[in-house]
């Protein structure tokens, strides 16, 4: 699968620009990904513009950030593009009072909402605070009609070697009871991807995604015109790449990804 | 739509069983449905075989039965079958070692299945015990391959004049999260549609279905080649009738459904 795949596809330019999810990308819970490090610098040192796409709800855009420095990573504050972000400024732009079922480490970052008698249902990754309770207070909103945001249509991540449930099943359990349709923010949906992209000033053609979650980031990017690269690492499991249609490649970890991406750059 | 409809179709013949749904047919929450009582022994008195079919998992067969009796309808225990007493079966029959993630009140009814190491998972109507431990326990095991039963596929129910998710909701988050399709037990299974028809000793053609829920009951026993009544009680909600292609026909409650079904079977 490595070889013959992903180099050539209808339309696909030259990279100009490298799109890395963080989580089982470049560390696996508080351990970094084996030259992951490098690779970002190396990458960051090439003519490729680099973004940091990334679905997770559990952290702010400050302790992300802190994170990734904590580490080492050479991320720039304006590179790292967040779900929750996104949610932020959808919510925002309609005027609307959320009910936020979201980890109680990003509530501070939808405290500027109004949430008394709320009109709209966003889910996030709430981990413990998932409960039939808030659960139900989203489906009884949503029965009355109010809109319902979501983050990302993750299935599942991994957090302390193991797999826990993420916020596109919480999110499928509310579209279902409430017969709704859930408006969906972050990875795989096409916008927000394409708000990266605007950044980097380059089109579809000429970007490649790099992500172990083979719906959100791999499949995400296809549908959005990019390349994409599977890894091994993070909660990848054997066979993932049987489960996406269509042509992208698999690779060890983010540092055969990039050394691939800056190959078909030269 | 009350006329000129459900009257005739492909096979039908003139009626010789009744299926009669419980809550929201008979009676919301303790509340008997005005008439409904008179109604069950106008048919119980016909020469219609009555069944009475439920998905309801937050009770046992014993409770339910009393629950009945309080309320003074006219139940034999040979014309009761519950979705639990049929999931019972289904694992019983495989030898299984369920995880239970099912309400407290039916904890009994799986006391005698080895619940130690499962190698399959079981959600009914747990309520409160859906949590975010609880649903991770029962997706992890669905990852490593354990088969998952799950009991119908109710949105919701109404209880305390609330709506509340139903067991279908839970299922649909682990089947999602785990990317598994679940073996759904009663209504709106055919199976279990048939087991009470079985025992009426009548082919689908000769047997209407009386519920509240659009999917479970009508759409379910339209499926299974049955005819079907939705009430205007319970969780009926304005609109239900439009959610489901077919023939079906859109009464006030179970006392002019079995009006009609008496009319019919004259």
């Amino acid at each position: 699968m490595e070889s013959g795949r992903g180099e050539t596809g209808p339309g696909w330019q030259r990279p100009g620009a490298l799109l890395l999810d963080l989580s089982g990308v470049l560390y696996d819970g508080s351990t970094v990904i084996a030259g992951a490090r490098e690779a970002v610098e190396r990458a960051q040192d090439s003519a490729l513009q680099v973004r940091f796409v990334t679905n997770t709800s559990q952290k702010t855009r400050a302790s992300l950030l802190a994170q990734l420095r904590a580490m080492d990573f050479a991320v720039q504050e304006s590179q790292l593009f967040t779900a929750v972000d996104a949610a932020r400024q959808w919510l925002s732009q309609r005027d609307l009072r959320p009910y936020c079922l979201v980890h109680r480490a990003i509530a501070s970052e939808f405290a500027d909402f109004d949430q008394h008698d709320p009109n709209a249902v966003f889910i996030a990754d709430a981990a413990e605070g998932f409960t039939y309770h808030t659960l139900n207070r989203a489906f009884q909103l949503c029965m009355r009609g109010a809109p319902l945001l979501g983050i990302g249509t993750n299935r599942y991540f991994k957090a302390d070697d193991q797999l826990l449930m993420d916020a596109g099943a919480f999110i499928r359990a509310v579209e279902f009871a409430a017969d709704v349709e859930a408006t969906i923010i972050g990875k795989p949906d096409r916008a927000f991807f394409q708000q990266a992209l605007a950044s980097a000033g380059v089109a579809p053609q000429q970007a490649v995604m790099v992500g172990d979650d083979v719906h959100g980031d791999v499949e995400g990017a296809l549908n959005a015109g990019m390349r994409a690269c599977l890894v091994r690492s993070g909660k990848y499991r054997k066979g993932d790449e049987n489960r996406v249609e269509g042509d992208f490649r698999l690779v060890d970890s983010v540092v055969e990804a990039v050394q691939w991406v800056l190959a078909q750059a030269d």
